[in-house]
């Protein structure tokens, strides 16, 4: 076991695409040992730059992905996509159009595209998109796209892990710029306005700047709003110029990144203090027991783990 | 502090909304002593029939929920409504058009409609929405209507805490019935195809039933396909009485509360472990130590994580 993970290891050292792809399957499995095969990961990584891409179902973020996928294939970078997005075409899940127009980038050498189940993986997909990441930057991929759904606090989560977000808009959208005040306003580096060769492009983009300059949040830069039409490819060399301009504000990135590992850490965290507990009440029967007392009526959830958690402690 | 949680049980239990909506909100943001005030809660509860509503965005959930509430006020049942959709007319994220259709309902006093807020609970999402039940439950109302957007795994968490699950479907939606496949077919009772006026109904009901004809993970009942059109208020008596009917497998439904109370348990237990393991790392300054030790390169989160957790155990 220990010698097939080694062996992967070093076969993503060698850049061998099949390695990273069966690698990246066995740490999404978490099969045994994945931690120790991603501490051996680790110090392979950092040099890759993280962009996330998130928005609203509809917005094409996946046409948009793989043009600047293209653009930045062109300009001589090495890329990986990981698609999160159930509904996007990477990941199978839209209409047939769509993944015909995707695939012309599969044929592409320097981009990798692999897409994560969201499913069974509850809690723990940001984890898994982190350690996916990682292996992609040690294979030494420079620029590594994630693309989500922006729907979820889980999609949320997932894109913060990026070094720069992009939130995509597209005209017309009344809703979305209210979905953008709820929730992705702090995450969002750069806004991009696809689809601007609809009408409406313009009201949507004097929207957002009108909501920059009402936020109190803000400090130092303001995120800088575009407009694209992936499908028509308009906009695309501006957009990845601007994604590859490094932030002024190195400070500012670097508490970013603090808090980003101490999220992680915590996460974790988290999951392996709950997978020992829970193995520890399973295998002495006192989970079953406490089912069986709530089923009873004879006591309820809150109880039972003020109890549980009293017991644990004392032994 | 407890005094105050006594008067607002009291209050409940006397049919008093405001104290209702007060508990809520004290327990949605876990203050002090929520986990005694819900023990106490418990006793009170277990009458309420919950069923969850789910489906994509534009569905027409919402006025759905609107038409199945009124429904089932006129034939004198009292009714709560959860809306943990952040798109949802109730929760102030749609339309103006939907939210005026909406504010009919807010009217009717057998009819209590509570949003919750999807943002800053992530992970806690779900046992929030289990209490909110539980407080509208011990309240007395008879149903409990459950709306959540069937995008992300938390929503499908949450509508998993219902007794009976609809699923709303909308003609045309050729993308939906393989989100469906993906993720929500072991948790559907029910499949309604709202919008049914429109063209292409009975084509999703075929797609549909043929799909769960092929299913071989479906043992028993064959979840009924309704068809209804919310805004015209068809078929909505008959989808009622279907929510209504008794499911014969009265196994089934004890092994379904079973598990439901199995993972209630594990997610609060989880949640608190891991609000002690946090709070005493962060207290004794090992925390930020590590995401230093990150920051420098000298060592990487599985590692620490290890690490830290085997110094807890020699503790």
């Amino acid at each position: 076991m220990k010698n097939s993970w080694d062996k992967l290891i070093q076969g993503i050292r060698e850049k061998d695409i099949r390695a990273m792809a069966r690698l990246i399957t066995r740490i999404e499995n978490r099969e045994d040992g994945w931690k120790t095969a991603m501490t051996e990961i680790y110090p392979l990584t950092g040099k890759a730059r993280v962009f996330g891409i998130t928005g609203s179902p509809g917005a094409g973020k996946s046409t948009l992905t793989s043009e600047i996928a293209k653009e930045l294939a062109d300009r001589g970078y090495t890329i990986g996509i990981i698609a999160v997005d159930p509904s996007s075409p990477f990941s199978g899940g839209a209409l047939l159009g769509d993944r015909l127009r995707m695939q012309q980038i599969f044929t592409v050498k320097e981009i990798y595209i692999r897409s994560m189940a969201t499913r069974g993986m509850l809690g723990g997909l940001c984890q898994a998109a982190r350690d996916v990441i990682r292996i992609m930057d040690a294979f030494g991929k420079d620029v590594i796209l994630i693309e989500t759904v922006g729907v979820g606090q889980d999609e949320i989560e997932i894109v913060k892990t990026a070094d720069r977000v992009m939130v995509v808009c597209i005209p017309g959208m009344g809703d979305g710029i209210q979905a953008i005040k709820a929730g992705v306003m702090e995450i969002a580096d750069l806004y991009v306005i696809n689809k601007a060769d609809k009408p409406g492009a313009d009201e949507v983009e004097a929207d957002i700047q009108a909501m920059l300059s009402l936020s109190s949040d803000l400090e130092g830069e303001v995120p800088p709003v575009l407009q694209t039409s992936a499908l028509k490819k308009q906009g695309i060399p501006e957009l990845v110029s601007a994604l590859l301009k490094n932030p002024s504000d190195t400070q500012k990135q670097k508490v970013k990144e603090e808090i980003r590992i101490k999220e992680e850490i915590l996460s974790l965290m988290e999951r392996e203090v709950f997978r020992q507990v829970r193995s520890a009440w399973e295998n002495d029967g006192s989970l079953q027991d406490s089912v069986s007392q709530v089923m009873q009526k004879t006591s309820d959830p809150y109880t039972i783990v003020k109890q549980m958690l009293l017991n644990h402690k004392h032994r």
